[in-house]
């Protein structure tokens, strides 16, 4: 399973899960091996049997450690529980079940033509290694990573509305990093006019990174013609609500599976407030300013026992600046419709 | 010399230096140890001396180890230059000259009775060993350390004044663990009236510290009878004055070598907007408030160029929360004068 998973790590980020296949014969020797190359291409386990025929090896018999259960649905690609079952696969280990309503069942189809199946193995790790697909299908949601850029005293930017830089060149190297992970950006017009961005992922040597994630703009004002966010860079969607409710429907259509909500301050007490906020990702500066708006506007906070409180589950000193990753307290609103 | 610097941290914190004195044989034995353990009491070198008379040893042709240079004035005791002459000591090592010009002179008196004196032995740990005292006495006035204790957007209260708690449990003990280090805690009569702090130093079961340090309130307002600055703990200066400059001078009056600003934000605010920080020490909890007062209140800084910029030099995960301590990247004013 760790090599299953290894080979899922191969796998790009994006609508699809990552997930990797490795097929064993009766004697533990490996027959073939596997993973998704992303949308329309074969599944983990179809690329494993190829790979295993190409070998000339045979699979009658065989045991498929997959990472993911296999799919029953014929979409882009025939359902992998058939493909196995074709093969002769005799036994199946799966790290996690399919949250996908559409997808899963194969693990069930698989047992009732006699196939040994068996789920959960090293299921936390099958769990990390879907990364945000996994909370995104099974909430029907995208997962919500705010990133705020503060200074120790809590300021974005200046009171005359300069923010760069607050944090240092290692700190913003690290964050478009991020930003090269996930599926979306996502920003108020308030941002998007005060500041100009671009919105790209881009490599150390400061070019575009391969994938650009699509760019967000939350809020009724236009983009103006000439703005950066009109320039070289993923595909610009403005999203004109200020219910971060729609936004996460409007990305979720749009199989945006993880989103990184960049500010302003508006737009982070928005989704801070509707409790659609997965992750925070906290840059915070050894700055001062003393005046300027803070990370995040008005929540309805009155009180210190009302606080919004967070988890950190990391903190990465870079440069002069140290990174807090934390998760809510109480777990995000699991679905829309929750809300 | 790292038997004297360790000798020298057993003195006790405060107006007078941590100072160790090892007296050493021509043979390279230890003929007697001293340290310098409060004012009124003998200085290392003399308790050192004493030491080796009560050991019977002969101090005829002795090296003398010195953390800080011998004293050459009659203070409370005896200038230490003329007693290591007489008791015929032959050549001195000395980590750190000493910076007040009423004590120095000691290694000039020493070098014109013939005695072969070494300075800088070991002086960057010399340094450190000495804390707040070497810069205080340089510059006549207390080592200024601001503590903040905020959330993520860098809130101090929520906006009904409450600010209980903020920060950990493990994050106040360590707090407190400063608090009995300082000679004084300053505060504004706004945090005073607002939160009726008692500014004690404790233990971690809740008892007061031995060394309690002087507790300071900023500002015109009274502070109320029944008050809990008014309770046990160390006494309470008023100092009746918006300007930092003057509380300061009221300070080193009092010999304080180290004060602890613990805000709130305007009092924060002034002593940075002076240039009169040392050093900060930020308490940042994982904590979202999104409005009440901010960390430190307006310092004049309309631009992102003009921002405070701070060297952090440690950064200390202290349970959920994270302890930032940074100096300003420019040394502040060294004297009150040039203020
Ligand atoms: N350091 C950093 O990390 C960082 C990051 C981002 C921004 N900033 C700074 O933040 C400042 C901009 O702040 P901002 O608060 O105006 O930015 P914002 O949150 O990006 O934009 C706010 C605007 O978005 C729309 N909006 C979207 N959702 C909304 C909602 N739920 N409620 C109300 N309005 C909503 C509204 O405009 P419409 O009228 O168009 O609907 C609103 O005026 C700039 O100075 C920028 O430099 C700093
Ligand atoms: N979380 C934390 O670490 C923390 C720490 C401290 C305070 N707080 C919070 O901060 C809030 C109080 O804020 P604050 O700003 O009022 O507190 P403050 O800075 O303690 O007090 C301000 C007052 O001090 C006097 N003052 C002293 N120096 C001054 C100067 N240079 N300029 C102007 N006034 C000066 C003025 O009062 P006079 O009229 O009497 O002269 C002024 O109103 C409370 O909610 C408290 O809970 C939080």
């Amino acid at each position: 399973m760790r090599r299953a998973l290894e080979l899922a790590g191969r796998g790009p980020l994006g609508p699809n899960p990552r997930v990797g296949c490795v097929l064993l014969g009766p004697d533990g020797s490996v027959l073939g091996e596997g993973w998704h190359r992303g949308a329309g291409t074969p599944h983990a386990e179809v690329a494993a049997l190829a790979d295993a025929r190409s070998r000339g090896a045979s699979t009658r018999g065989a045991t498929a450690v997959v990472t993911l259960e296999p799919c029953d649905h014929t979409g882009r690609t025939g359902p992998c529980s058939l493909a196995l079952l074709e093969a002769g696969v005799a036994r199946v280990l799966v790290a996690v079940q399919d949250p996908n309503p559409v997808a899963a069942g194969g693990a069930d189809r698989l047992r009732r033509a006699g196939v040994d199946v068996v789920t959960g193995v090293l299921a936390d790790e099958g769990v990390a290694a879907l990364g945000a697909w996994l909370p995104a299908v099974r909430r029907g949601r995208p997962f919500v990573t705010l990133k705020l850029a503060t200074t120790l005293d809590g300021r974005v930017a200046a009171p005359d509305g300069t923010s760069r830089w607050i944090t240092s060149p290692v700190a913003r190297a690290h964050a478009h990093g991020l930003r090269a992970e996930v599926d979306a950006i996502a920003v108020g017009t308030g941002t998007a006019l005060a500041d100009d961005p671009s919105l790209t992922a881009r490599t150390l040597d400061g070019g575009l990174a391969t994938h650009q994630p699509l760019r967000v703009v939350v809020g009724h004002r236009d983009v103006p013609a000439g703005a950066r966010l009109r320039g070289p860079g993923g595909e610009l969607v403005a999203v004109r609500t200020h219910d971060p409710v729609e936004v996460l429907r409007a990305l979720h259509a749009r199989e945006v599976r993880h989103v990184l909500v960049e500010g302003g301050p508006t737009l982070a007490a928005a989704f801070l407030a509707a409790g659609l906020v997965d992750e925070v990702h906290a840059y915070v500066a050894p700055v001062l300013l003393g005046a300027g708006p803070a990370a995040v506007a008005d929540l309805g906070v009155r009180t210190i026992a009302d606080a919004v409180r967070l988890r950190p589950v990391e903190v990465v000193p870079l440069g002069p600046d140290v990174l807090v990753v934390a998760v809510p307290e109480l777990a995000p609103s699991p679905t829309l419709e929750e809300n």
